[in-house]
């Protein structure tokens, strides 16, 4: 536990949430299994021609994540669709022969509740993630995935981030009936505990007194890179952007100058040299870049555990993120708890 | 004139082509015409089931802005796709009756040909826009969309990202058959005339001597608020990030310190209300808070030109943001038609 012992202070609540990680998804893989199972079973039978999203900031980030674990696994085009469509607009949309996920940690949110009910009246079949299985979201859905993350207190999500990413990538595994990534995410609570160990130490001093960086990701770990960038703001005021390596060059590049802090994340799959040349191109530009590879000549190479699979790497990725941007916060002197201008729930019309 | 003529120095590039953009939208509504109902012809007998859109940069900001048009015109669920499926993955997606939309300036970035090549394979009929009918792009798709927008020298991208949403739409309209929007396309010359006259003064004043702000949308114009931010950092070197005025208070905001410069881009529509009230909370937090409506109580209301068709509306706001980064550029000491670290085409892979 070198990231807690390093702290004089006891660690944060989220530090301590991030510690039960592991467990949570231990107890997610053995309790949540059934559920799990029936659902992939009705989807099956219904065999439906795309799938449609619905969450919002850090669940909405779970939901770019299993996008790319869909299409890349099963060929299953997938649309986030705004929640605004049914909540403020009240436009149908023709959802015959879908399938509509929808994911929130409290299941509260009336705009996500609202966007479901919709999708479930226009033809897809729904299923929901939330760890409130006596939520609206989770009375609205065909099937509720209960995520298993148990009580989280700490205003930034990061048990129920890795349980509603789990539990929708075991779902994908069922569906697919893919036996290495099931076998993969029988390992994941040790590879979690493995990545809880490593906190990015050259990483947490390249942001310190910077107040904007950018985060890099391709294919399904952008939508980790997308979720770092989210904590980094909610967490330390840090003005963190995140963007596919292959956008960063269309535009955003520009505001890059000496010393910008950079974090790429690379799993260890196909995108991963096409990351590693971006986040060297960035470095050669006189950036801080850190990229979670051996691989990078410019670029600084992060310490970073592998999760037995490419489409669970992401997942070991976002806890040791995690483990970092808790002492950054400590560092910055802000209790990442309670994050200004935040509370636990937000709803949103 | 009003922007041009307080500019000591001659117009930018930029500047010009911004200027161009009424005439260009007059050429592309005269001349686009035929082949757009071409394609409108073909995809009303094929009835996709859902889209798939393809695109980068600023041109996945339009695709962004069709997206939502789409969805609330048509109840047509739509797709971003990530051009790495294809590119980097080389995973087939399930396309069978989809539509597949991409949309290049250029037509030549390899990694959008590709997915469009993957696309047709897979199913989708395919539909480019592009300002070349002799790209690679043009060659590829099933029908080619010119958006005509003439030469485009600036590196930021102005007149083609509006003569490209101005093309999704009309291909949208006459989908749907619809004789308002149809009317409200007609006019849109005169209005982005009037539009291109607006420039927000107070708003560059705000943003002085910041390098930090948020801009914010809901539903369709959400894609203006991103296409306005990767303006602000490719042409101001200003690290503006866009956020749906739902999604900002998931955390987004904990960065919003006193001062912060927020602009909300609101359209006529049904989510003007909602959006006024969060950048009225946002302001009530100590931000410099602008809004383009008439009805906000704590946020700055700033000028705007509606464009008879709520749709229409998000295009003209661009436009005149467009007028006014053009100055902040100036205001910097920046060239905008010479952006740091970039080059007009941006090839990825």
């Amino acid at each position: 536990m070198k990231a807690a012992m390093s702290l004089t202070k006891p660690p944060s609540q989220m530090r301590r949430e991030i510690e039960e990680i592991p467990v949570a998804v231990e107890r997610l893989v053995s309790e949540g299994q059934v559920g799990i199972l029936r659902a992939a079973v009705d989807i099956i039978a219904r065999d439906p021609r795309f799938a449609v999203t619905v969450a919002r900031g850090s669940s909405d980030h779970v939901c770019t994540y299993l996008k790319y674990c869909g299409e890349l696994l099963l060929g299953l085009p997938v649309a986030s669709v705004g929640p605004s469509v049914a909540s403020i607009y009240k436009a149908p949309l023709k959802l015959d022969n879908s399938l509509c996920l929808s994911v929130s940690q409290s299941g509260k949110s009336p705009d996500i509740v609202e966007m479901t009910r919709a999708a479930r009246r226009d033809g897809a079949l729904t299923v929901a993630l939330t760890n409130d299985g006596t939520s609206p979201l989770a009375a609205m859905a065909d099937h509720c995935l209960d995520i298993h993350a148990g009580p989280e207190r700490s205003v930034a999500a990061t048990k129920t981030f890795v349980t509603s990413a789990v539990a929708g990538l075991m779902l994908l595994a069922e569906w697919k009936g893919d036996a290495d990534l099931r076998a993969a995410i029988q390992n994941l609570p040790d590879a979690l505990d493995r990545a809880t160990q490593i906190d990015w130490p050259e990483m947490r001093a390249a942001v310190a007194g910077k107040n904007s960086l950018f985060t890099l990701g391709r294919g399904p770990v952008w939508a980790i890179s997308n979720e770092a960038a989210l904590k980094f703001k909610e967490t330390c005021q840090i003005h963190a952007e995140s963007y596919s390596s292959a956008e960063v060059l269309h535009g955003p590049v520009s505001i890059v100058e000496e010393g910008f802090p950079v974090l790429g994340f690379a799993a260890g799959d196909q995108a991963e040299g096409a990351l590693v040349g971006i986040a060297d191109q960035i470095a050669a530009k006189g950036a801080n870049v850190f990229v979670t590879s051996d691989k990078a000549k410019h670029a600084i190479c992060l310490e970073h555990v592998r999760a037995g699979h490419v489409l669970a790497d992401p997942i070991a990725l976002i806890v040791s993120f995690y483990a970092m941007v808790d002492q950054v916060a400590a560092e910055r002197g802000i209790n990442p708890d309670a994050p200004r201008h935040l509370k636990k729930v937000t709803e949103t019309l």
